[in-house]
């Protein structure tokens, strides 16, 4: 069978999250039953990474086998025209075929998100449901340096959620790098695989440094302590979007 | 009675437009509420720019006179209180104490709009409503080009709506810019003030001229017939911003 690779953008804030579920519309549901429509065929999709209810896609990844041959903009279009139609705010950017043996989830090498913080006095009116409004300032460049702490070969047990379902908190952090455009405040962050809630974690431990509370030393204590309970308030998922997958 | 001035940020697909009106909820009206929750008085509110259903605001301006005086950050903040409270999509950016001659509208000595335009094959997920989804390729130097041929003194009457209830259409374009940064076109136009349906006007038919269905000199051709039937399709609200008012 035919395998594709489609390369996915969602508005996150009305579905339950990427990972189809009993109790709501996911994505992953809205992508499978726009490929039933198209062509009758009942199939599951694998995506690169689960996201939350609420977390947005630029470019989440998935792959789909199909019964037969698809020109790739054929496909691309099709699907759109479904999803439209279903009223989901699903895009697909792209799809391209691809080796069998090509894996959404276990070929990625890299993975790339961005959080996205707007520090300002107003409630978001435009970026509502886009950002994570906190009304204080936040110092910036104290957030980079206490998040140089946290990149490289760790145990983040300090940074999952509980109902993680890795078997190792070990994992490899290449970049987490926070900037400032105004009351824009951004953090990108790059692994090869990330724990469930981790980057979320790391933003609401970073905001506590952003505002005084906790020192750099203090992020990188909660990371020694190995301990949930050391972790600052996970950080809301509206303000998270996942950028890329490399392969 | 002390006037104060307000700086607005709304989202404004959920609103019928800025001004109050029986069939629905406006900008307008659900700041006037708010003040009513706040202060007990009906105020009526006057802004630099009626903005139709759908168009946004990251800088709108509107003036208010109140029974006493406040803080002016203690009003903005008891404001969006109310805002929030009420579900609004609507944020005060900020609120001044000004000078009772002060006009929000008549004041204005130069209003900024911003038609933010997606040019790509795929539907919009993260920015439905936010922008105008053209699924075709535009060559942004030529709507450039075509742009600055309706910059300075001319009667618009192409380009205004026919519900337009400006005495003349003669009216100053101070700038009129065409810019691109990936699949996102950008439209900036400046000018005192604008009329009815104006700048989605020039959207509609800058469209054409970058699809190649229009030259630069069938735009000036256009603007010289001075007749409405021979404007474009107008552009849909949803790529509009209003974004600052000069005074």
């Amino acid at each position: 069978m035919p395998r594709y690779r489609l390369t996915v953008e969602y508005d996150g804030s009305g579905y339950v999250g990427w990972q189809r579920q009993e109790n709501g519309r996911s994505v992953q549901g809205a992508i499978e039953k726009a490929v039933l429509s198209l062509t009758g065929e009942i199939v599951s999709i694998r995506g690169a990474g689960r996201t939350d209810s609420g977390v947005h896609a630029i470019g989440q990844v998935a792959h789909v086998d199909l019964g037969r041959e698809w020109k790739s903009h054929t496909l691309r279009n099709a699907l759109n025209a479904h999803l439209t139609l279903a009223g989901d705010r699903v895009s697909i950017l792209d799809a391209a075929d691809v080796p069998p043996d090509f894996d959404a989830r276990f070929s990625a090498v890299r993975r790339h998100y961005l959080y996205r913080i707007i520090s300002r006095r107003s409630p978001l009116a435009l970026e509502a449901r886009r950002a994570w409004w906190v009304p204080k300032t936040l110092d910036h460049e104290a957030m980079q340096e206490a998040a140089q702490r946290l990149v490289g070969h760790h145990d983040f047990t300090t940074f999952r959620s509980a109902h993680c379902q890795a078997t190792s908190a070990l994992r490899t952090l290449d970049r987490l790098d926070v900037t400032r455009n105004g009351e824009l405040i951004e953090i990108r962050a790059s692994a090869q695989s990330f724990l469930h809630n981790q980057i979320r974690s790391f933003a609401g431990s970073l905001k506590l440094v952003g505002e005084g509370k906790w020192t750099p030393e203090a992020l990188q204590a909660a990371l020694e302590a190995r301990d949930r309970k050391a972790c600052g308030p996970v950080a809301p998922p509206d303000g998270l979007y996942f950028l890329q997958v490399d392969y």
